[in-house]
């Protein structure tokens, strides 16, 4: 292995990652050079031309690869299939990048990368086409060095993650046989600290809400009418504050624990054991002290037990100085954030339940669904759990720790749901790397270590095959 | 007088009232046609020049008149002095307007006032160049005819009522002396009812403050932190839902109830006897029940009761769609309306002791007042008051009701303040006259009754000055 304390011999594959450093990192500079925002219309041809560069690399190593048009931006869609007797892993990810703004902040021109200290500084350099470039690296030493592949590998990387398009949904939906795979593998994660291998196994659902709170059918003085009415904005901040109890930080609304699939011990354990300064945590976002779900800790609160959280609340007037109103209506957006086996569809409902029971009278409250997404969490036992662990253990030179997120990834829903199979989140990137923001940055070391961490991967699920086969 | 019931001979100066309907309608309608909108910098020569056309208008009648420049718009201050002996009116009203936008919703051009089926249409026509006009025409009509005047009288009225300007309040403050009076006399307000004469005794206080909550120091993902720390947004519900109790309407600042003055029970049997129906009343504003402090009804609530009302609301993602974000900040506009004896000041201090008590921990709020005012309340005793029920009932053959009402009129709390003077509040607009908002009108009928009430005011105090000398 390249990790220094190891006295294991280099295999061929990996031989060429470290003697191809230079032409790996300069493929990837290339297609950082590619402004494609997804989001924005004007670099529409941008993204085009950033899915033919990668569809022209996968067939340039070896693979069939086909660019497939969406109603959006389109889709690269690549495999080599040995063998039907082998698993199949399908590698996501995406080419899209978030928009730069501000430019103002940036060290060096987003889309001209720069090398510097180690890190790589360009927009998408971490999220995700670092990542992603990565595996096909990977997917390019074992090419380049054994001829063939110890698996069969898909790829499907899409150019809407950025911008919130369904056309990746739709696509997986609709070609289930054809991208039938064993596991699925995603790169577009941060390890839980620098020099860290982590594995993601749990995902939070979302139930994003909105409800709308009238009352009168115009704007009233409130000097003329305050008093008589039930003010929309004093009511929708009563049945928000009834959301949940500000003592005990759970959340009100019955039912809403009622399908909550308890941690386990070795979870509690797990996260208990990471390296975790509150003290820390509290002034890297500039707050006194945490404050959640009593009975929990910080990490657990965040990665695995179910939140409900204000997004924003607006009515009335907001401008400056004073204006004496009673608004016709205000309203407010909820997200609860969910944990197995808690069921989006239900809560939904309980939630509007609720709101309608605690909702004073003379004010109507129309709720709303935004977007749902059910909550997942992998088996962290299995061959290709087995494999990841394994490849991060030998290429890191240490043992991968197990966590959980509190966000939702829709797509790694859709895989889990209509694939069925292990989803192996396997993050390169680094908390601080800047996604979204100004200066966005991937380690060349992380770079190099997620190609080698993709061989070993594949070279471990070959040999896993090969030796259920024998 | 012109009641078609009364039998009482009609003095000279009503009769010259009804010789010179029109004259008095034809200056009301020319000081209708400069567009004096006070807020907008683009009519500030028309504000001058409509000062100019009430200065000289004031000194046509005989009165001597003056412009008082100011840092905002000109006050016009004008003054009929007979003799020190006898008592002093003074006259309040204001020249300006508000703006007269939404245009497109005015049946004809709110500059150009249009008369049709018995109304006077025209942006001021009922606030308050056509109530003030009143005023003048009344004392042209005892000075036409009687050629002085009964009693000693002062003009001042302000070219900034509905912009906010301070010039007036410091006019006042400054010129105590100058503008010594034995009563002030403002028709800047409706009737109870159409036809039904109406005192206005009581204004309520205002305390209007603004608290803004920070958690965080930015926005964060609500997937990355929900469950981690107080949400800002939550926090604000959940104090702003802890300001009133929702079953009993009650406000639940600590001692917000001290100071108030309990109704009268003359005033319990006023306001029940008032036509009042309360489906209407909710049909009115599109409401399908009132809702207020329990144990009274709608219009002690209003009129006579403390409120505390939020008047804007707002933090985090407002726009369309969902946004998965927790702010770092929200804040509110809260105001409370105050009746007789609390103290707003007092009561600042209160509400944010209050707030401090109940915000959750982990976020800072900063509360800040934006304006406050007392309360007033006049006795409904004493010779002004009768003169101006007597006046009432005789021009409009039926007794005056006394009303309260739950907005502010910040100069009336400075008059009564500084001057120390009883201040009579009658009023001849109707609530239907669309003050403020397109089409406002002013009944014709409405504006010759004021003139006449205006007259039998003047001759009534004049005649109880004389019995008290003789």
């Amino acid at each position: 292995m390249t990790n220094s304390d190891s006295d294991q011999p280099i295999s061929p594959s990996l031989r060429w990652v470290d003697e191809n450093h230079q032409a790996c990192l300069d493929g990837l500079l290339d297609y950082l050079r590619i402004p494609s925002v997804s989001t924005d219309p004007a670099y529409g041809d941008e993204v085009a031309r950033c899915s033919r560069y990668l569809d022209d690399e996968l067939r340039r190593i070896g693979l069939e690869s086909r660019i497939v048009e969406t109603e959006g931006h389109p889709l690269v869609v690549a495999e080599r299939i040995k063998s039907p007797e082998l698993p199949t892993v399908l590698f996501y990810g995406h080419y899209d990048v978030q928009p730069p703004d501000p430019l103002e902040l940036w060290t060096s021109p987003p889309f001209e990368p720069r090398v510097e200290d180690g890190k790589i500084f360009a927009r998408g350099a971490t999220d995700d086409k670092g990542q992603s470039w990565a595996h096909v690296k990977a997917v390019e030493a074992i090419l380049a060095t054994a001829g063939d592949l110890p698996v069969n590998v898909r790829f499907l990387v899409e150019g809407e993650e950025e911008s919130g398009g369904e056309a990746i949904e739709h696509f997986v939906r609709a070609s289930a046989e054809e991208l039938r795979s064993d596991c699925v593998v995603i790169s577009d994660s941060s390890m839980y600290a620098p020099g860290q291998p982590s594995l993601l196994y749990g995902l939070k659902g979302l139930l994003y809400m909105e409800m709308l709170v009238t009352g009168p059918d115009r704007d009233l003085h409130s000097g003329s009418y305050g008093g008589a009415l039930t003010n929309p904005l004093n009511a929708l901040a009563q049945i928000v504050g009834a959301l949940r109890d500000p003592r005990t930080g759970k959340v009100l609304i019955p039912g809403f624990y009622d399908d909550v699939r308890d941690l386990e011990a070795w979870e509690r354990e797990q996260f208990a054991a990471l390296p975790f300064d509150e003290k820390d945590y509290c002034d890297s976002i500039g707050i006194s002290e945490t404050f959640g779900e009593e009975g929990f800790t910080t990490l657990e609160r965040v990665w695995a037990r179910p939140t409900c959280d204000v997004n924003g609340i607006w009515g009335g007037y907001q401008g400056a100085g004073a204006k004496t109103v009673i608004a016709a209506h205000g309203g407010a957006k909820v997200s609860m954030r969910l944990v197995p086996d808690q069921d989006p569809k239900v809560l939904a409902k309980a939630f509007e339940a609720y709101v309608r029971d605690v909702a004073p009278v003379g004010v109507d409250v129309a709720v709303s669904v935004h977007s749902d997404a059910l909550p997942v969490r992998f088996d962290v036992e299995g061959p290709f759990m087995d494999a990841a662990q394994e490849a991060l253990k030998q290429v890191w030179g240490r043992p991968a720790v197990k966590v959980r997120e509190g966000g939702s990834i829709p797509i790694v829903q859709t895989f889990s749901e209509v694939l069925d199979v292990p989803v192996l989140l396997i993050g390169f990137g680094l908390s601080d790397d800047c996604l979204h923001a100004p200066n966005e940055k991937f380690g060349v070391e992380n770079f190099y270590q997620g190609i080698r961490t993709t061989v070993r991967l594949l070279e471990l699920m070959g040999e896993q095959a090969g030796a259920g086969q024998s």
